[in-house]
């Protein structure tokens, strides 16, 4: 039982009605396996600068993280976002984007991170998705993510990379976008036809839905008080999400399962957005997802009809 | 058990990606009362204009809505609204409104309406949601609607007509609009201070949440293929809520029948927009009800923790 994760490691800065911060922390792959490592052994794959600090290599270590295929670049720079969210924090506003050492990233993963059972492709450019995929000739279970750069400008190469996984995750509006099907449930069909069978479209604060041949299932965001700041949320909800499934043990989860997965992403979802970056969930501990996974059935649930 | 709901009685016409309708019957207060009379004895009130067929009161009628204290008004126009969706249906474009008979309505309930045991109060100008609460005072749960505009042009009154009501059900947006508050749930709280005990936010496709003192519930909305016509989905979500209620004959209901009743809002929502205008659910029966209701439970039932 192992996942590997491929994505950015970086610093964001970031402002929110809540705050601002410097770059700190961030990364898909940062949060991706803040997330994922609570299930599962999880292996991080992806370059950084030599301007990258070593404490932060040492808070994914110390917390159970295998960094060993994180490559340092000597003189690059490791990848830099910089945005902000208005009152509406369904939607980022990308002020800065500086690719670094991203711009030349050959990834080449270890035997261990080849074999690993489980793949989060996180949102990268198609073309390296593709490479790593082949690389990653063990896993059973493996999963992508994109955004809507890629839709626009290397289509062609995102829908080779779908071809090669079982799983995608993304927004809603970008499920949309790539099939050019305003209707999401018609939208996931379109993309279950382009390989993957199991589809789950991301809906910010709304919740996500899960869509298979089999059918589909629905939840919620899980409602907070207090939302500081929601860059990495959707990768918090896949590393719950794919870190759940990962411990069940089998390349084929059941419908029981992916539901279970859905609640726990939705959970890890809601920590990420209580704090800047990734100080929520690097610190958030396996009873308070407990409490908030019943929580959460607690605030869906609805009896038959009397 | 009888419910009493006052709104406008309306011709709409619509434009959707799937086509294309001229003045349809339409309006809050017939969406909602043909959810509703699944539950209870619903009785409309509102004024129509002289161009106002016999056979819409008839269609009405033959569904068990008792017409009795709609106004005809002599050489009056119906409420007239045209309006039309783009791909993303959540968004409604109003191209022209025409108030007609409601630019003079004057609210006269008779006795049956005003002893109803549930009133509620559509989209209208909130001085006349005031003038119909203070005379239905026979009422045991009094509820609300209203829209982006009365909270610009008349938030005085719209915020006293609130105070006298036991139950909000606003779009999510317009709640946040009235309490200038960002976050949904800190946002419901600043209505409850406002009177209501009940406040429900309506989320277009993406479901509702409902707030109480003692917590909140939220539903995905149903995921369907085929999505014609959107006009009117939230008053059938409030004929489904409000009627559920009243049918369980008390003032007060419990958080198991407040959750079944956003699962009725819901289910009633969604054959609203599989066709223009009233066309389904003039023609729903209950098994289909039913039948939704418990495919709405599968959609959203997860289990403990293994």
């Amino acid at each position: 039982m192992a996942l590997t994760v491929v994505g950015s490691i970086a610093f964001d800065s970031v402002r929110t009605p809540f705050g601002e911060r410097d770059r700190m922390l961030g990364g898909s792959a940062v949060h991706f396996a803040l997330a994922a490592r609570f299930f599962t052994q999880v292996r991080i794959v992806g370059p950084v600068g030599d301007d990258f600090e070593e404490e932060h290599l040492e808070l994914l270590h110390q917390r159970g993280v295998d960094t060993s295929d994180v490559e340092r670049v000597d003189g690059g720079q490791t990848f830099f976002w910089q945005g902000h969210y208005e009152a509406d924090m369904n939607l980022a506003h990308t002020d800065d984007t500086q690719l670094g050492v991203f711009a030349d990233f050959d990834p080449k993963l270890s035997e261990a991170s080849r074999n690993a059972e489980v793949l989060f492709l996180g949102n990268i450019q198609p073309d390296l998705q593709r490479r790593v995929r082949a690389q990653a000739d063990g896993s059973r279970l493996a999963a992508l993510d994109s955004m809507n750069l890629w839709i626009e400008t290397t289509r062609d190469s995102l829908v080779a990379a779908i071809g090669d996984v079982d799983c995608l995750l993304f927004n809603d509006s970008e499920i949309r976008m790539l099939t050019e099907e305003p209707n999401l449930a018609r939208a996931a069909r379109a993309v279950m036809d382009m390989g993957p069978r199991i589809v789950v479209a991301k809906r910010g604060e709304y919740g996500a839905v899960l869509f298979t041949r089999e059918g589909f299932f629905a939840l919620p965001g899980f409602l907070l008080e207090d939302v500081r700041d929601p860059t990495g949320a959707g990768d918090s909800f896949a590393g719950g999400f794919l870190g759940y499934l990962d411990m069940q043990g089998t390349a084929d989860p059941g419908p029981d399962a992916l539901r279970r997965a859905m609640a726990y992403g939705t959970v890890l979802a809601s920590f990420n957005v209580e704090e800047f970056g990734t100080d929520r969930v690097a610190g958030v501990t396996e009873d308070e997802i407990s409490e908030r996974y019943e929580a959460l059935r607690g605030m869906t649930h609805f009896e038959a009809s009397s």
